[in-house]
């Protein structure tokens, strides 16, 4: 278990570049024309890596992490839906009925609901956690989201879910959220982090009318120019709970918490890319661990990716969060395990390389 | 089974477009934010209309029809591999050991393999079966590639294993290739079909280098001069003899054998899209059957699909063939299917719709 944040951010370590370069030595080596399996093998050699060239790859049982929270920016009308929404999707999500309930047991992955803080019981499942007893966030426009001391809190809670799934046998994670108006702390996070004007990113979250965009950027604006009043050039953990949500810090310590034990995240779409991107600016080498699986339509994303130097995996105009995108990704993943472990190389099936399939 | 290229054409009839309301409405009625699903609902929709509104949707179990073929045209100095390759390429394949056998296991699709005429004996293998006992294709640079009658029976040939996999149950077919020299006439085809000039849409295949890529499509500038010179305007089936390939009639066939007998076809990369456009460009309908696996990173992608009014579902910079592209595919429409099938409406999650995650 980690105890503190700074010891969780100090068991990230980079992986091992050489481990990059055998991966791609095998790959060139099984029958097909070097590189024509594309972001497959980049994916192959990237869990290599992960895995410490552990052969053959295995990224199964895979569990994923949904964190649910609600928010005190609500009442500056930055949301299409009732705030109730958030704990009646919780149910739904527990109860089988979600697009993530569906998608999780298609595709085979364990789903783990922490409930971060929302308006609401939490129900009474076995997969269903309460981390976090408050009802939902500060008004960021007005208010840090929440305090320093449970800003770590919630970042343990995510980093020691995982630990737990190691221990359980997870060789896999992914993270997901709900929480009715969290593209406008996600996108003030965004804002801050990478220097970006809010005007220029604010999107329509699950359906804005074009006017209230224009007002979700003022809120967000304001927002941003509240935390710079009252800290100043602050820490990353800093401007998490200053611009945050509980479930955004949550899955950022879910992040942090995989790059330590040295497995595999798969990051979902714009809120879950929110908490990627603050555990990103904590400690870049979790950029070797994560796979973002699904791009977003929100008009920032294509300038925060190339922030972060990653590509999404999939781009099928989903905007539904959840976890729905990683959902996808993770069987591309098992796609390119199989590919690493049980091709015939060149010597199996004899053929002469020197002559054949090059590139 | 068809007996007559018109008999298998005359089948095919465009779905209900009524259905795609329905299948809309039921989609719009689920737990999230109207068309957040993205393309998956555009997919389980057409699924739905393919399968004539059938409730719920089912699309197992699955039939990967791989055709592989070599080519007269080979002499000219257009592939970079040896031809024998097609041949190792097939054992392979039928072995286990090529991508697509590890793919459709892991995917689960089964897979029949097509020798469409290839320079080898066609392994006996169960799921492995010759129709065809030349030897390779005319050179399309100096004559036709096969004679009508051939094409037709090739067409029939591919057509008719739809049939049977219906009998067995088989409820999706997805189609790929093996044929060391076939993007030279692939590109040839679309050049043909959609008026496009050779040289803008010559890429490199397997890998050839910029030299020699002008050298192919010089060859193929030359093959449809001498289309042009022997068949005037002719129709889109001379235009598969003349230009084509053994595997491209036969996957052709394939196209239009699952239309015909209302099964939803995924198509693969390049060479199976150019099987595409020739089904397509004979029967218009075959679109409403038809998925676009996966983007192809040859220079007349981009134009190709503008004339054939689809956009793929992935673009994993793969450039493979066989199908893989079609088996990952596969899984985003099963993906599709249990969102359509299992998630909650409104009513059963108890969340008034007239506020609720409306667009």
């Amino acid at each position: 278990m980690f105890t503190s944040f700074e010891d969780l951010c100090s068991a990230i370590t980079p992986t091992d570049k050489k481990l990059l370069v055998t991966a791609q030595k095998h790959l060139d080596n099984l029958t097909k024309p070097v590189g024509s399996l594309g972001r497959l093998e980049e994916f192959a050699a990237k869990l290599s890596t992960i895995y410490h060239g552990e052969f053959p790859l295995n990224i199964d049982p895979a569990l994923h992490i949904l964190a649910a929270a609600d928010h005190g920016v609500f009442v500056e009308g930055v949301a299409q839906n009732p705030q109730e929404v958030t704990h009646l999707m919780i149910l739904n999500i527990l109860q089988g009925g979600a697009a993530i309930s569906v998608l999780s047991k298609q595709n085979h992955m364990d789903i783990l609901l922490l409930d971060a803080g929302h308006k609401g019981t939490c129900p009474e499942y076995p997969n269903a956690r309460k981390i976090n007893s408050l009802e939902m966030s500060g008004n960021i426009a007005k208010e840090d989201a929440m305090s320093l001391a449970l800003c770590e809190e919630l970042i343990l809670a995510g980093a020691n879910a995982v630990v737990d799934g190691v221990k359980k046998g997870y060789k896999i994670f992914s993270i997901g959220e709900m929480g009715i108006g969290n593209t406008t702390p996600a996108t003030a996070l965004f804002s801050e982090l990478f220097d970006l004007d809010p005007v220029e990113i604010t999107g329509p979250g699950a359906g804005l009318s074009k006017e209230r965009i224009v007002h979700k950027a003022k809120v967000i604006a304001q927002a941003i120019e509240r935390h710079k009043k009252a800290h100043g050039k602050a820490s990353v953990l800093q401007i998490l709970a200053s611009l945050g949500g509980f479930e955004i810090a949550t899955l950022c310590g879910v992040v942090l918490g995989a790059s330590a034990m040295k497995c595999p995240v798969l990051i979902d779409g714009f809120i879950s890319t929110s908490a990627y991107a603050v555990a990103f600016c904590m400690e870049k080498s979790v950029q070797d661990y994560a796979f973002l699986s699904h791009a977003s339509a929100e008009p920032g994303y294509q300038k925060i990716i190339q922030c972060l130097g990653q590509k999404p995996m999939l781009d099928l105009s989903m905007r539904l969060g959840e976890g729905t995108g990683a959902s996808l990704a993770l069987q591309l993943l098992r796609s390119a395990k199989v590919i690493y472990n049980e091709m015939a190389t060149f010597k199996d099936a004899n053929i002469e390389t020197d002559t054949y399939l090059t590139k």
